[in-house]
């Protein structure tokens, strides 16, 4: 448990201004404006919440504009340029990530050959294969597979039964969560006429630091050559990147999203929920592509496309709105046309 | 093996009537009307297979009317309100749920501190974290992983390899399929300007009685208070239940759907398998997801919205049936316009 | 490692001719043309990396025409029907497919009744139910779960954590990539008007030989009857295939798509990434699914559908490129409507 924090404390950890000031004011976490209570702090970034200001309860409130500050409010306010970094802030403060405990699980298996740093933690049942090299304050969770030749970096979190398949390599900070598959075959092969013939996939996953891997998500090894994701790049759960993809740095790909093999994703993308890309591709940086879209070429300025097969988002935008008119455009046309005749 | 069925006794079982005799009849177990054979009941629900009434092998068949009940039937035949019902209730006495053995596998790993009840099952490479409570008559299949501070109920039943996380709380006969990841981080992060800052994800997943989950689906705990799935829902495989959702009572979610975070589900909705609704929504009860629908906004009226923006049902279908006549519009058009010149 | 091949070797071993020679040339693998070196062979089979023909390093090149060959091309050459083929033929000599050691892991938990045959490996934490049966040359990986009854055949595959629920069946050669779950209760539930009864899922999945299933991919029991996958179909990562499911032989199913409960699928068909089809459906042999599309009706004819509702792929193809003229049309409508008043 964190020590609790004065109002000057959090604006000093936020670098933010205390612009209304309550007395006696002790934070011990923080809630949502509609959840705090007095010993709180909460935040206002999703203006949708915004009517909960005028009900909360909590201690103090963090958000960018003085203009925010409704006359009932009951808080003390904190201003900051971004109230979601300062939030993000505030709650690592109460909720430090894990840290190793540096104990290996008697039931674990660890070969032989394996290198473990010092203050590694390898908890219950998780299978450590030979030639596999585990950096310093590294977390291994319950029930993991590492296979031959794996190497992870210092300082990683890897939750419940991840499997790392032969060779993959993990930068540091990483975090794996549960489930998540790293390293399995891509799907390869060659129709010969009568049956599909298995082309070896024996290249390798490489991950930079900071990236984070969400749950049961599944990232193919290269069939010749690397798939890459690059440093502090965030991929939600139940996510396919197939092999031979490359995504570049600062990227965030949200739930259930696919990418189809040898696509290269640039850097400080963003890819929606059950969004697709099609294989063979090239997405410049700073593509945003929106959920359920589906790219099938390449896409070489940066900004935001929709739909399937995916174009401009405003224009996806304008004819969506248009689409449900589509019986009424035929029926308008079909009197234009008996009229014309 | 249960004991075999007279005729008169699944009329018993089923609330049912028997209008059609046959003598002799013993009843060992269900099929579907193609593969029944003389010892076997079966039952016609989906009208897709009324055909097979004809040529059915069946001891005894459950319909809905009378009217159904074709001049070359030879199996007995009793009436029932919904067939689908007697159907799954004839089933489940033939084949009633697994019941804990109450053994606990020597590989398992048990903490000192968690509180196991009398008659729990906990199967091979098990593994059970600090403080976990397991109600009597649960059943923990192999591999799975149940992190500190969880808590389940009576008489669920967890299939291999499931993960709960820290503090995942689960009811009474709840059931989670293999590979489910019940309290994985949710995807929450703060853009700085120069990276993507980790949110800590600390609410819990809070599942109540007789709820089910799928094969790999993913459920997030909560950044700062629970998600929540109510009373009697139902999830199946591979679906994304992001962080902060809520999910009411006796609610079905088919395969590879989606829900982003904070997003409230009502009681008594259906979403169609590779749906998705975006976060911060809410779905008012009753409402029904068409399968790939994408809800972007909230849903205020009870029925049935399909399409990506979803619309209502009726709108969407009739929009679809005229989407590969664009063309033909198109051209119409052109005609119209250069005809109006 | 493999000894290194000649040109004439590989010549021989892809059936192909060696067009253009080049002295001393011995290789030891195979690689991109972009990445390759003068010790490795490449190939040409997607057209859009053929400017790679130009710069690479390759020893020597396996391509289908001599017409595609370059002036400045500085590599042997072997022209191959397939050089696609050609490539899969030369990758798997260098890299064969891995071979049982015949070890059982200490750490392995296997029933006394299971039936074992000789030079099966089984590796750490894999978990092997009663009456379990497994052919010989076979690979159990690390933490799978293998439950009561289930047969596997020889020279299988089952990488780390594959889970086979009861019963299943798996023929020869078949390979199972991590995290899939094989035998998951399909998605069954009668609702009686206050609560959805379950309906207990008892048939088996049955796979036949030179199947192949892709990582977290999910493959439901049949209800009553079975769930089957035929002769050398291929599933990519994170499928989704229902209860009662037959999908016929040396059909490939890209990642994410998802094939609802009794749907049967021929032979030689293709579903695209993300796609669907509904439940209670026939695809006829040949079938071709684009990604992202979901298929709600029979299809009869052997071809290419797209789109949701799916309709023949040239149709959806010429439609799609009409969508964000919508606006465009709306107007031109309301104009000559105008005009027409």
């Amino acid at each position: 448990m964190k020590p609790l924090l004065t109002l000057a404390q959090i604006a000093d950890l936020v670098s933010g201004q205390l612009v209304v000031e309550k007395q006696g004011v002790m934070i011990q976490g923080v809630e949502t404006l509609a959840n705090a209570q007095a010993c709180h702090a909460s935040f206002l970034s999703n203006m949708k919440y915004k009517a909960d200001l005028h009900s909360t309860q909590a201690g103090v409130v963090l958000l960018s504009h003085k203009a925010d500050i409704p006359d009932d409010l009951d808080a003390a306010v904190i201003t900051v340029c971004n109230p979601y970094v300062a939030f993000a802030l505030l709650h690592r403060y109460f909720h430090p990530a894990p840290q190793s405990t540096g104990n290996i699980h008697k039931s674990a298996i660890v070969d032989d050959s394996a290198s473990i740093a010092e203050h590694v933690q390898i908890d219950a049942n998780a299978s450590i294969g030979a030639n596999v090299s585990i950096g310093k304050g590294s977390i291994i969770g319950a029930g993991c597979v590492l296979e031959k030749g794996v190497c992870i970096g210092e300082d990683c979190l890897l939750h419940p039964r991840v499997v790392l398949e032969q060779y993959t390599q993990l930068g540091n900070r990483v975090i794996i969560q549960a489930g998540a598959v790293i390293g399995s075959d891509g799907f390869g092969f060659a129709w010969t006429g009568s049956e599909y013939l298995k082309i070896p996939q024996v290249g390798r996953v490489v991950i930079e630091d900071d990236v984070e891997v969400g749950a049961n998500t599944c990232i193919d090894r290269g069939a010749i050559g690397d798939t890459v994701i690059k440093q502090g790049t965030k991929l939600d759960n139940l996510i396919q990147v197939a092999h031979n993809v490359e995504i570049g740095e600062h990227t965030v790909i949200a739930g259930q999203a696919g990418i189809a093999g040898s696509t290269v994703i640039g850097r400080g993308c963003q890819l929606g929920a059950q969004s697709g890309v099609a294989g063979h591709l090239k997405l410049t940086d700073g593509t945003i592509v929106g959920a359920k879209a589906g790219v099938i070429g390449d896409i070489q300025e940066k900004g935001m496309v929709s739909g399937f097969p995916a174009v401009p988002h405003r224009q996806w935008l304008r004819a969506s709105g248009m689409f449900d008119r589509l019986p009424e455009i035929w029926k308008k046309i079909r009197k234009l046309s008996d009229g014309a005749k």
